[in-house]
């Protein structure tokens, strides 16, 4: 493609530029731009330099995201902040949402249970020994956050059995319990669609989008102890953090 | 809930059972494990401690996902492999794929345009001063792995309009052009469902899961350059990284 050398507005189908204009609307919304209300459709027009149709078309996007809520009569509305979660320190959801409400951990299952061989290695568990399983499905106010799984080493974790799991992350009770800080943690993350149990169980749409986080995370003196498999609600979390170049 | 000393298997409904093996299955999957085809139905069933029910439960979510294929003469199998994008280094994908194949990119756009006002403000423009728009589509072999939508700072822009972008990742022609190492980036990652134009783009599902990625990558000298918007498809591309507890 020729280059142009005068700045032109960005031309090709209507998607495509309601795409974009999507994609910056969503950013202002997470930075709490529109607290008041969006604009209107031909001042969001006029900004992006595009017809009021693409801007009509980025919108029902949004809404469809469950970001945005629009009626003839309210205009159009931010439906639902996202909280940032953070992928720069290794923080649980109680310590990072401190400032913004109670984190209330609805407990599914908590057992000692016959790890399989994958998880059991990932922890380096002996042959038959147990890890202890807990499920909790997390909140933030009323709303769910994200449906946890974990495999604890069963030193710890026979410890945790008898912690206050409803109120604490479980982070902050290995801490108490083992004696020691955390140190690090490998993570997996990915986009997955909710499949229809899990779905139902964090109160979203069969098929909607979800962060799936996997995480296994050592003690300060490198033994892993805790794995968990995290489905995070995408409407609700965007996991932020900054990265920096390799110096060559 | 009272806390079990002795170890069980895990139990409830057969939902939650298979989340819990398609999760572990779905790690071993990424990791390599079962290249030449996953083991039996009843040796899952034995390994995870579970029903055969909930293992044929667990490999349809992973089918739905588009990770496994099935049928009664070939087994089951690995139908696509994840890669691994990572989030302890900025690199781009030519980069970070360098050993799997080539990354090529379908130049949607590239062009100067008037940029609307947050995504120059980002990019610390003067009022009325042009960013360079650039969308790619971005192949590794022959499927798509990402939409990207890049504004740039009109300086580096301009130069890079003229570099061949089919070929090559932005980070590098950045770098080539400005005389400067990247230094850091802020990212913001979160997963959304694919609208139906831009599922079509990425030959996905209307509605499939998506990595969002938005992206603000800066010179080594501190100044803000390079604004993408980035959507990964969920099926293809794994972030891993690691974090670290701060210390008390």
């Amino acid at each position: 493609m020729a280059p142009r050398t005068e700045a032109v507005t960005i031309t090709g189908p209507r998607a495509d530029r309601a795409r974009r204009v999507a994609d910056v609307l969503r950013q202002q919304i997470h930075a709490g731009a529109y607290a008041g209300g969006l604009p209107s459709e031909s001042e969001l027009a006029a900004e992006f330099f595009v017809s009021r149709n693409s801007i009509r078309e980025a919108l029902t996007a949004l809404k469809n995201e469950g970001l945005i809520e629009r009626g003839p009569k309210i205009g159009t509305h931010v439906a639902q902040r996202k909280y940032d979660h953070g992928l720069d320190a290794l923080l649980g959801l109680k310590e990072t949402f401190k400032n913004l409400g109670e984190v209330r951990n609805e407990v599914r299952a908590a057992m000692p249970v016959a790890a399989p061989p994958s998880v059991a290695s990932r922890l380096r568990l002996q042959p038959g020994e147990s890890a202890i399983f807990i499920e909790r499905l997390r909140y933030l106010g009323n709303l769910p956050l994200s449906l946890d799984v974990t495999y604890l080493a069963p030193d710890v974790g026979a410890e945790i059995l008898h912690q206050p799991l409803e109120t604490n992350d479980l982070f902050a009770l290995i801490e108490q319990v083992s004696g020691q800080r955390l140190g690090s943690a490998a993570l997996a993350l990915e986009a997955i669609s909710a499949d229809a149990h899990s779905a139902a169980t964090l109160q979203v749409a069969d098929g909607a989008a979800l962060l799936m986080l996997e995480r296994l995370t050592s003690l300060d003196d490198g033994r892993p102890v805790d794995l968990e498999y995290i489905r995070i609600r995408g409407d609700r979390i965007t996991m932020r953090g900054n990265m920096f170049r390799s110096k060559e």
